[in-house]
């Protein structure tokens, strides 16, 4: 496309277009690696998993590094056991504590590794990695899961580009959480 | 909080106080064994499963009973395998028979015990324990699910408390999910 010999008219017709693309491709975000669900109440616990494809045909995915906000920490995070992984966690102490119903905490879960111990995930497979996270901080509107995904042949794919509302969607989002208003029950 | 001392205007400003507790404390029920998802339709099937956290540094969780409502029996309930864990049920006679499509049911799954074989769940682990239960009741606004969580150091903790509305959410509160109303389909 050769925007610079355009005119306005065709400037508009061609943004109308770069809109209904980012439409149609709205539909792809399942095939990255992304947080299910997409959207919590703040305040309150969540399961969340990271669902995640292999997009290889000839290598299979064997690890997912996933860091979570230290800007808004999340002060109880637990993960779910899984079948031919082994799960670390890596705790950070806290610039600023968070108080809590069980006092103030002072270091939260900053970083959640998955490594493959039986083979990982093989071509046409997805899984979700999964864990509890609470209490959603209250303040901020989305927050930014950063993962990366390793393959068996060494490639890492970094999911970490900003998702910016209004603007296309980068090829590797960071799986990110919408934080919603919280109800009246917290749940 | 001494509330016989006070007036009218002190009353209701501390039920206010006490409402807003109860939605800042909301947001703790995921550090809790709780049921998920909290809410399901009357009258429908539905796949609950029992989110439940190891919260100790230094035992794992290896057992988790689960009493079904008898009041309100629930005809079908099926149990969902879980690997490193097994499970059984114990079906209670039932006071009053429930006419269901496939005949009269005289008996019930009334608790469902799951005991770990492969060490449980370790510090920063939860799990989900998973079931399929209906046609749930048409007549309460809400099921507790009483549950006991063992710990490999011999601890039982007691998550029977019942949820009550208005007021503080209790420390151990029991499993609680809410019925509502009837959709077309009944799911």
């Amino acid at each position: 496309m050769h925007r610079v010999r355009m005119g306005r008219a065709a400037g508009v017709i061609a943004a109308a277009l770069v809109g209904a693309t980012v439409l149609a491709l709205g539909g792809t975000a399942g095939a990255h690696v992304s947080v299910v669900p997409s959207s919590a109440a703040k305040g309150g616990f969540q399961i969340l998993s990271f669902s995640t494809p292999n997009e290889k045909d000839n290598a299979n995915t064997v690890g997912l590094e996933v860091t979570l906000p230290t800007k808004y920490p999340i002060p109880f995070v637990s993960v779910k056991p899984m079948t031919g992984w082994t799960i670390t966690t890596e705790k950070t102490k806290l610039a600023k504590p968070v108080t809590t119903d069980d006092g103030q905490i002072t270091e939260a879960v900053t970083k959640i590794t998955w490594t493959a111990t039986a083979g990982g995930l093989e071509p046409g497979q997805f899984d979700l990695f999964t864990i509890s996270a609470g209490p959603l901080p209250t303040k901020p509107s989305k927050l930014e899961f950063k993962a990366l995904q390793t393959y068996s042949d060494g490639d890492v794919v970094s999911w970490i580009e900003p998702v910016v509302k209004g603007a296309a969607e980068p090829e590797h989002p960071a799986p990110t959480l919408t934080l919603t208003k919280a109800s009246s029950d917290g749940h």
